[in-house]
């Protein structure tokens, strides 16, 4: 995610500032898993993932997932998940497709770069991509063979970090796409709960894990402290994975501390029931923004919008709550961002709007 | 650590096991680390470590160096921490100089070749380095430049892999090798408090940050959930550290997670304490173990031992406690390693030395 | 380059083909070149660039440059320098700008990628970069620190890939705005002798000496079998570098064979004298395709051009001349490359230019 | 190649120096080669190793292996040889074994490390790796697993760095070992020529090609200007080997510059006919040493050899002779190493045992 400041960066501890929208991890944990790692504080358990907890959140995933086959590992974030599986899953002259605005090519210092693989960009105003433009490029690089990159691998977000998300459809034909021409398709999922929570979507667990070979369940923005649910829904892709988890510094010690959060959120599914209230929560805002007349730079349908809003109202919002400006449209509009969380309260909301409504 | 298991390896759950002294992140966090978490749970806070309990936590270890300078971060683990260290602050073509024993060396799954860089191991029976064999492997490599890696930094730890611990005159003296020859002195703090608070330990925070370039404080094996405290005592060295650290994925949207952890041990010398009661609690092993006539592979002060025994002994131990078989020394005996941490129960300690005593 | 073919790619050996315009390396060496080898064969001298030709024709560099300071190599090629030089002088975390034609971006599989640095690049249809997007593209970056790379180097090509030339008052100010921003100036040479043989060139190789930090005169483009003479105009940055080459293998054991191309291609400024040949031919052409009403994708001055041609000529021509057609244009036009060399016969030339007047 | 200097390294060029043993790539080119350089020199062929030369010589080692599956590519050195193979056929986690002087870990500044893998070394005085301490060591890694590297490939050389060969015997046991292991087994021919024309050799190129995965024959230590041919034996590992050539620089523009030298040094058997001499100009230095009652360091039937002498012969030697010291035996004693090549004349063999005998 780009960082466009509006004038100087507001002190949330302001007596004028009411809430911050900047992002979804502001917070803590769901109370439910502190009181999980209360519980479970002093009972030994092995080391570096073999514990207990990792082992009975893999087998909780995997019964989500009806695939009893599939790998599940836990890792501490997006951007090392990323690089781990992108570096795992390539050789050295092989690349990854990606939307041009895809975390993996914006927002992560060059970390797959750093790990020796190029990030081809697609141009992707929503955020998505598509079977021709994946094709297109899979062949285009195939004929300057030797003298390019080989695309081997295409990365996904849903939520997408426009806030969009896939249809059944659509992932039904990137998968075919993909594995027609012998290319992996990997999914972040960093908002895989907000995406699945969403009203319009009609994607489930069992179809990402039938559709794509790899993808996460994001923790991190869905209440928990840290960590990401992988899942290799090919078997073969996770030989020695192990391996590299740990030669790239992500295999915790005391790996219980992510089993107990997964544990925790998929428990009742709670995980999907935070990423409502945060979706809930944007759509109110998003439809006052819709009533106030005012446009929107993606059709986001979960956590976080992207409202085109006069840059008055802009500068005086920006004196009360703590957001993005994203996008410069014109001299006098500009797109914000705006995210809520698992934890952000209606009256944060309601109050947003009321301004909304007040200040425009 | 190399695992070199007795026969079967024992469950944990089994009705005869009392206790693992297999390593010292069998157990979550201590308890105050938790109340801490539970407390400023739902603050919001920025992301990516620039939160006030992080800025608090630098600030109250920058006072505990005496070193306004110093400039500190957070990181997840040990092998994360050094591999980022290393690759952040050698050009390709450098190497870093470890005991043979090191970390680095011997237990990271090649992750520091993995960034491109070569280990230089030097043998070293107790796990410690010295100014003669720097000085001898940086002249040899010098000598056959360009056709070998250009040594450029050197990697010890405190306490050592083996147990044992630098004296302040033996810091001293590498760190004024390594400073007339233009190497960085990284010292790796994974089990640093259980140095500080043994018995014939005669460093102190200050030394540290006085005769190293960099280091660490270790959390993950002193009482936290996870998490080491980098210090660079020289600044420039830290120059755009936060860039490897997001590119690594090493860098926390919840910063607030390790911030908070080492807020809370650091505060009144909680790590400290914690780690004089492991260090006792090994080295009350360690008095029964030589009063029954055995001897150490090492002389261990710190946390972790390794007492020789009889063969028959180990088998007879490792059916009621879990730890590794180390090495084997001849037909009849073998090292074995005892890990104690601020967890172990002093029970659990003075069972084991009873059957040490009646089984033998 | 990218490769696009017309049709089949015919067989240079057919009885109908007369000459290859695809690339400028078609042939082997200038034949003094090769009689020179001959001269020398048998002289004993130290390996790895130690001999006394690659002694002389850095000494020989040098005082073409009137910098006495200026330390040079021997490499084999344009990527293999690329590489090299990039890896060198880059932090793990930083990243390089290019010219979104420029070599390293489109035509050398990631290689840049592959040492871990992200190539950012930017739009220019004429290959060429200017202080105004360098500088807009450092304060964008700067401002989303440290969630993205931070650019440390300006790659640029001249001739560039699209046969345009460098005024010297666009590389003084791409120099000063390099320099006032702490970022590395890096000219890509492997065309630099067609660049400075060019009728509009006003640029010496003093000036690319003072104005950039490092540059290669290439030489498998301009009559050698191989090789190009890499030139760090500011010493401390070429510090260490026979390490990186040896490590990147790039160190040949016999590198007398890359000096005495180098001191012959030097003697008599015989390199300048190939490449005027080289780009007058190309010119001659270009003469004649804007005479019969043909337009340029770029306007080329050096030896390769990019005429936009009928379909149906095209394909005429293709039947007697190998070339790429580089890029589709509208349902009836494309643009081609032409590429002549310093072996290019003009009556080759003369042939083209007949049979585009005839079969228009 | 350690380089261990006898006092100051003396000038070839004085008056009093008579020759260089130092190394057998002191000379150029045998005559032939740079003759068929000329002949060929103007004909226009297509770039990147696809040239006719490329091509025909490529044929002409299929031939020699009986392999018509094998495939050829033609690389400019050993390091930059020993260093793509490598990183194109291991994963990140995996790791390369090496006898302790194997080249790759000893004399190419980390380049198999640059490229991320772990270089794991068996100590072997005679340079030669065994069956059973590939297997212990296989064994050893595979206990630790995932905290250390993931041994997937042995790598050796013959003739080893210190002049030894393998027999049939011994090539067929480690080959068996390794493909029972699932383990590469990778061949270092730089002096391969040297072995294959060793008097006590019982190898062909047929069996080294049914014994091991991937090869090379060497070119630069046999007479080439530059140059290696690569042969895969397994096609199924040369899989897009052309892409890692270019991503690593390796791929020459004017590709036939490789191809045409092994074209010639492959007709008539020339390799070896130049590897033959080298070979007798070195024993006839052997069997000098030991009638004058000196040991050597290892027992060498090649081009290179240890003789173990006298300090004071030594000082004497050195003030005619350019030759490296390798290792001190004692006070009085050291081994020194002596090269012969191709270009070696007998007459210089003659005076350096003339003086043996005389200053002895």
């Amino acid at each position: 995610m780009k960082k466009r400041r509006v004038l100087k960066t507001p002190d949330l501890k302001s007596s004028t500032m009411t809430y911050n929208f900047r992002n979804d991890y502001a917070e803590g944990a769901h109370p439910r898993i502190l009181r999980k790692l209360m519980e479970t504080n002093l009972t030994q358990q092995p080391g570096y993932g073999e514990d207990d907890y990792c082992l009975q959140a893999a087998a909780l995933i995997r019964r989500h997932l009806g695939n009893a086959d599939a790998v599940v590992h836990f890792l501490s974030g997006g951007t090392q998940t990323n690089l781990i599986v992108i570096s795992s899953l390539l050789r050295t002259h092989e690349a990854v497709i990606s939307a041009a605005s895809g975390h993996i090519a914006t927002h992560e210092t060059g970390a797959i770069e750093a790990t020796g693989h190029k990030v081809i960009t697609l141009d992707s105003p929503d955020g998505k991509l598509n079977p021709e433009s994946i094709l297109k490029t899979l062949r285009r690089y195939s004929s300057l063979r030797p003298h390019v990159v080989k695309p081997r691998m295409v990365y996904i977000s849903d939520a997408t970090e426009m806030g969009t998300i896939y249809t059944r459809t659509e992932l039904e034909d990137i998968s075919a796409c993909c594995k027609s021409m012998d290319v992996h398709l990997f999914l972040d999922g960093a908002r895989l709960a907000q995406a699945l929570a969403a009203e319009n979507n009609d994607l489930r667990l069992e179809d990402i894990s039938r559709l794509t070979d790899v993808f996460y369940i994001g923790g991190t923005k869905s209440g928990a402290l840290m960590g990401e649910a992988l899942v290799f829904n090919s078997p073969e892709l996770a030989k020695d994975f192990d391996y590299t988890l740990k030669q790239k510094g992500a295999m915790l010690a005391k790996g219980r501390l992510l089993g107990i959060q997964f544990l925790e959120l998929l428990t009742d599914d709670l995980y999907l029931t935070l990423a409502a209230h945060a979706d809930r929560m944007a759509m109110k805002i998003a439809r006052a923004v819709r009533q106030a007349g005012y446009t929107f730079l993606t059709e986001s349908t979960t956590n976080q919008i992207f409202p085109v809003l006069p840059k008055t109202l802009i500068d005086r919002l920006s004196e009360k709550y703590l957001f993005y400006v994203w996008k410069e449209i014109d001299d006098s509009q500009a797109a914000v961002r705006l995210i809520t969380s698992w934890a952000t309260p209606e009256a944060a909301v309601d109050s947003f709007i009321r301004d909304l409504e007040t200040l425009g």
